[in-house]
């Protein structure tokens, strides 16, 4: 709905699930977190959440003691319209740090709102949270496990402050799966670790970053079955990375994807830093921008964590399918044919570090002028 | 001198202190350096330096073994024509990354260069160094120390791919004070972790990054007495930072130094990582830059590491002189005097974290259009 936070587009949204069976969750590290962080975390630790309300156009941070007393407001409000307890349901805020939430607006757009729970209008909710972003994400997985069709649905938002550490942005999943909250969690960090986490469009992590996934317990499967449970984890890693890449597509500004792999590393760590690094790295984004076959830059965001295990004589560099360095050997070519793979829409660029067995991929975007455009103004 | 490598502008410059007394370096810890950090480094380790030849327009890294060829020939066609042995003389580059060096260009200009070593001509070798900079960059501080004048002269250039660590860009720094080698190195250490390891234009660290410091040994000093030593760090640090402020001011596409301090930090490591992901974060860049007095990014790029110690209750925030937060509660305020203070040319940022007593200052710049201009098309 729009409540009025917004001055025109949708700006609250709910998801209710009144049979809930396990619920779990993953929350910024940024140190400053909005009081939505803080209820949704000690709600997660003693219940199963069955509702989450969520407003875009305010983050509800660093807004002090009165942020705090919106989210409470809001969850004991919302309660009380759900039929359930204010310990059941929570808040997750997305939009503006800084700013004072408009409460009367919040309330009113709460009542009008929850009056009448509707059921599948799962792309409505999915375009209420969006702030920054150009169109809305949304995902449905689903596989076959022990016989039964197991399905998961989510939808996530974000374009701009996406770093995430432990998770990002505001994602919501779904499924029938049913799955109690600590074996959810941990099949939740496993995706993350893979995904959001693994995705950055500009370096900076929001104080808001949340991910909760709720289970409607429909269908059951062998918890002692190694090949159920990993059937399962691969469908939750396949919906957070199609989520991942949704944001990586629609960071600020950007119309190009960035998608790096680095093979044969040392460690998962180093893997995962240096994949993070390159697509991180503003000299790497711009290049991608200006379809500028300037590759040296990728060796240099590389190899700049020098915590990072790293043979520069032993390292293969492609982009796509042409190979610009071999065994830290710069192979001659037509800057022409670069310039060409730079142009397209995904671009892949593969390390191989021939030193060990570690793998990683990251997910970003190019670094344009729309980003800046967007950021001198948004408040 | 113009030698070829650029097009048209001064590519290639000198530094020869004959009568050298002592020398120091600390170099990128990038972990893909070009060879003339693999060349100096050892040089360095053995050797009291009397010379460096500094090119501009290709940093020969990413040259594989032709690039090792390049500097090792560079070396020892200088120490013939200057008349030193070739581990006295040190190269340095700067320009794109995974270029081939045009070796003949650079063999004749170093010879029609070196044939009449001039004197006094700091200036233009300081203009010979410079890549996107739009200035050229240079110190000079002096301060009675032990009845002399001691006198330290400086270099440096860098507008982007600047985060450095350990050192940045290039730097050289000549001393009138008598210093043996391994104290130079201690103190420029001290120098360099307060200065250019403190400032970040993009978070890019070159593969290139050198400091040198070459003391004439004109003047002694006791170096049994903390005064004078103290004193001389003093005056190193003083120059380190004017030329780090230089840098900052001259970053790629920004008219805006920001200068952060955090004041009161529970350690020194923290309060430095607190104040370089302000200066880092594109989020603060873009608002400085549109003077958006969206100073929550702020407060969430100052959280961002989650390994430091903050209190999110404790903290005050000024911009200036002008307050926004007080123990972590919001102060109204009317907009148009912060956009007003962010519309300057210098941005004072400062953080009080009252929670210890360890402080830190970074230095960055703004994030506009012309960074992308600059990145899109440079190699």
């Amino acid at each position: 709905t729009h409540c009025g936070i917004k001055n025109t587009q949708a700006d609250l949204a709910y998801i209710f699930v009144p049979n809930c069976k396990g619920s779990a969750g993953l929350f910024t590290r940024n140190k400053f977190v909005s009081p939505t962080i803080t209820h949704t975390k000690k709600a997660l630790k003693n219940n199963i959440l069955k509702a989450v309300i969520i407003n875009s156009g305010n983050a509800n941070a660093g807004t002090g003691l009165e942020g705090i007393g919106v989210v409470k407001q809001t969850a004991s409000q919302a309660a009380s319209l759900l039929g359930i307890t204010s310990h059941e349901v929570v808040v997750a805020s997305t939009g503006p740090i800084a700013k004072p939430m408009p409460l009367n607006a919040l309330t009113e757009g709460l009542n009008a709102m929850l009056a009448q729970p509707m059921t599948q209008n799962g792309h409505k909710a999915a375009t209420a949270i969006l702030t920054t972003d150009t169109f809305s994400k949304e995902a449905f997985h689903e596989a076959e496990i022990a016989h039964h069709t197991i399905q998961i649905a989510g939808m996530t938002k974000g374009s701009g402050m996406i770093a995430p550490n432990m998770a990002t942005t505001l994602t919501f999943l779904a499924t029938n799966a049913n799955l109690h909250s600590s074996r959810l969690h941990k099949m939740l960090q496993k995706a993350v670790d893979i995904s959001f986490n693994m995705l950055s469009v500009d370096t900076d992590t929001s104080t808001n970053d949340m991910i909760l996934i709720f289970s409607t317990g429909e269908h059951s499967f062998n918890v002692r079955s190694n090949e159920e449970l990993s059937s399962f984890q691969t469908l939750l890693n396949e919906t957070c990375i199609n989520l991942t890449k949704q944001i990586a597509k629609d960071g600020e500004g950007s119309k190009k994807m960035i998608e790096v792999c680095v093979l044969n590393s040392a460690s998962v760590s180093d893997a995962r830093k240096i994949a993070l690094n390159i697509v991180n790295s503003p000299l790497v984004k711009t290049a991608i921008h200006g379809a500028n076959p300037n590759w040296g830059r990728v060796l240099a965001a590389a190899g700049k964590d020098p915590s990072v295990k790293l043979n520069p004589h032993k390292i293969d560099l492609h982009f796509g399918d042409f190979q610009v360095l071999a065994k830290g050997e710069p192979i001659p070519f037509n800057n022409q044919v670069l310039e060409e793979i730079l142009g397209k829409d995904t671009i892949h660029i593969c390390f191989n570090m021939n030193i060990g067995h570690a793998t990683a991929t990251s997910w970003g975007c190019e670094l344009t002028k729309g980003y800046i455009n967007i950021n001198t103004d948004y408040n």
